[in-house]
């Protein structure tokens, strides 16, 4: 992997570490709690898919990983010591960054194993939001992202610009920056301007 | 895998996959919601069994599962768009034979690594309620298969009728009828009954 | 591994399983997830670590793990006939011990395939506290040992003695032998003195 990709990498990390250290904050945990919650935030989608794709997991062979989620952690303790304020708006877009890249990584790791474009788009997807999703199962929440944010549908639609791009033969740095994009501009036009999906209800029988 | 197996291993992917679809109605989630919950109710035990007994994972080099998830998920849509009411009877038949090759599935895998039979039915088991429990889990729901539902256990009857008969030699089809039988008769016996295992309570100290 | 690890492993799992059939009981379960609490509690953290680690999954091809489950969980269903109420405190010192082990046995494999120590210690804490993580997200409690509790710290603790130790060329057996009473002295004091961890409180604009 090219060194600048594996910087915006680190970057998703971090980013995605604050989110979990703030839940944790939210959920009146201690300090390890900051680390599990940070780690799994961070960590938890992409470890997901390297054990179901059988591929060395991502961070057990590079330390890099783990001190950038330490940086996000220790980061947002420090600032809330200093400010007891976030910047809950720079974290949206942080987040969307994170999101596109996270989702980028996961789309071309499972076309690198050979699976099929549906496949693939499963497994960038799973990348960007399984680490959301068991932070907030460990912390009693039912997951946000299965109840109307428009978000991992954003991964969605960056992994078929991906896949759509490829299918025209289009360069693969090109198709690499087209799925960020989508995924990025989609993300934040959804957060700027409350685009949500509709959720179902359900049938009189079952309720 | 003899291609009739691999037929009813779909129509038991669909039958889940309703089951996770019911769910994500529910608790009211959106269209992505569906899929994940669909998804894990239907693959998530055998991604697990795959995982632990270190076999590639049986969906990432064959869509037609993820293509059954999406027929179990838009089927249950379609129909509830139409009828507002759902087959709850049906789909107690049709999961318990879903639960029954699922549960048969788990064990010829986990036998065919060479784990002694305990292991197996334990493996058989997880192939069968695994999927439900983790669904369970992501809607904040303590799973109803720990919870005096006569569910488990069946697969765990069926896990030992095919052990006891093939400890007596029996030919290996038989011995797989024999536990998909014992599983689907034993769960469709518990239902029409209401057979239930007696919960425990706890100790004074503790509660 | 030598004979005495092994019991002595088999001795945490037997403490970790009473640990898990009590919280099934505490929740109002049956048989089936008597075995399934206890089972997870006293192999989920392990297993987790194998998987990550891409090792042989500890307990595939060792039917005595199983054994020492159920021999746990049925020890305590046969104690709780006679008694109903639960020695706690003996539980308490127990648990200690196979925290200790469990810690050590996460950090020696994860030495053994050859991550840093930062990681290592990772993967002890991990092996020592996910298994009681995954029960507690089962039961739909927000996990004690992100909440205050001194626990997984004594783990983190016994890690970097063990490294320090290791650092300084001491012989490997008498640095885990420092590892394991780390982690023990530290856990019996903080349940002796009642040492907590402080807790975060969230900032205004999250609350």
């Amino acid at each position: 992997m090219s060194l600048w990709l594996h910087w915006i990498d680190l970057a998703g990390i971090v980013v995605f570490a604050i989110s979990g250290t703030l839940m944790a904050y939210k959920k009146h945990m201690d300090g390890f709690g900051v680390v599990v919650l940070a780690s799994v935030t961070a960590m938890g989608g992409g470890t997901l898919r390297d054990m179901i794709l059988d591929l060395p997991v991502f961070w057990i062979h590079d330390p890099s990983f783990f001190y950038a989620v330490l940086i996000g952690a220790l980061g947002t303790i420090a600032w809330l010591r200093i400010s007891h304020r976030f910047p809950l708006k720079f974290l949206l877009i942080a987040d969307a960054l994170g999101l596109a890249f996270f989702n980028l990584m996961g789309l071309q790791k499972a076309l690198n194993v050979g699976v099929t474009p549906l496949i693939a788009i499963a497994f960038g997807t799973m990348t960007g939001v399984f680490g959301g999703l068991i932070r907030d199962v460990i912390c009693r929440e039912v997951p946000l992202v299965l109840k109307g944010e428009l978000y991992a549908t954003t991964c969605i639609l960056g992994g078929v610009a991906y896949v759509a791009a490829s299918a025209l033969n289009v360069n693969l740095h090109i198709c690499m920056i087209i799925a960020m994009l989508t995924t990025l501009v989609s993300r934040l036009f959804a957060v700027r301007y409350h685009w949500h999906l509709n959720v179902f209800h359900p049938p009189k029988n079952l309720d």
